[in-house]
């Protein structure tokens, strides 16, 4: 599509490769910001490009931050034992959203995927046991919490079993019917789970 | 809500002021971008750049370009006499995506709304009845293409009323059901509209 203007067009071709933006939404956006000022554009574009020259993986947890030690690991507040396991940086923020946990994190980088190459070895399997091993932050029970899908539950099976000899109660998030929702629009795995996992009320 | 690092927060909060983009999309969209090249990014960010200090209103047309005249003003294969008028500079785009318009366009910068201050001294009307006076385009049609809603309205009866002395066909485009959709889905305005300007089979 040829449009009036090639800068135009260039920067909508750019913002709809970002994720969930399609061609539409990417003009939307354009043309709001040709809206703006100049000083409004400078600050979202300079803090995207600190995004990729400021932001590393925490030496410890791995989650995303732009200190050695991301704030997590350094809290001694979040020192209480727990050690929350995820695949990925999101997660992070989403459980940390909810205000709830106060323990600490461990980011493993994915999930064990044989149909993408991906064993044990690819994610931050050793650091973890290193983590649980040295007892410098007194671990004493580990929460995993990958994503309920079947490489997330491979990944679960096979942490449950490789930290089975350390001394650590090994616990697992809840999987069932989502708050908020009515059984009707849930789906049958879900539903299978939830009876599965049912508790005492 | 303090998250790990104080850069990610700040990309999320600029990245989630633009059009359509919640917390959420805010989040995925920074945590995709720390992924991607710091090319990518920088090109992504430069355009935004580009947007703001070389896009400008054609100065025949208004729509957005980076020339002085814009390159459908500037063909002289959209001269064949039809003028469109729209509102605003995404009713360009939107109408060049049908490759079916091949005459120019006239933004008038908003529409006739009372309520905001809005008076025809504020749009680019005085502009556009000297482009229908001049006779150097030798515009025989003009079509209105301004949204459904009041303002709308109004300003389209204003422009047939204004226009009316100048020796020009003035249509409007058709106003009814969408395609693609069935009547079901429909509110009545639509549906009453579509029956007022029926036309024969």
């Amino acid at each position: 599509m040829k449009l009036t203007s090639e800068i135009l067009e260039t920067a909508i071709e750019e913002l709809s490769k970002l994720p969930g933006t399609g061609k539409k939404s990417a003009q939307r956006i354009a043309l709001h910001l040709v809206k703006k000022n100049l000083s409004d554009v400078q600050r979202l574009s300079d803090a995207m490009i600190a995004l990729k020259t400021k932001i590393k993986h925490c030496s410890r947890c791995f989650t995303l931050t732009d200190t050695e030690i991301c704030p997590i690991c350094k809290s001694e507040k979040r020192n209480n034992g727990q050690l929350c396991i995820v695949e990925e940086p999101q997660d992070v923020l989403m459980i940390e959203r909810t205000h709830t946990f106060k323990g600490r994190y461990h980011v493993l980088g994915g999930s064990i995927s044989p149909m993408d190459n991906i064993g044990p070895d690819q994610l931050r399997i050793k650091e973890l046991i290193q983590r649980v091993n040295t007892k410098d932050e007194h671990i004493s029970e580990v929460i995993l919490a990958l994503n309920p899908d079947s490489e997330g539950e491979a990944t679960s099976f096979y942490l449950n079993k490789l930290l089975s000899p350390f001394e650590l109660n090994i616990t697992r998030i809840a999987y069932g019917v989502p708050m908020g929702t009515h059984l009707e629009y849930i789906d049958e795995a879900t539903i299978s789970r939830a009876l599965a996992n049912r508790s005492h009320f």
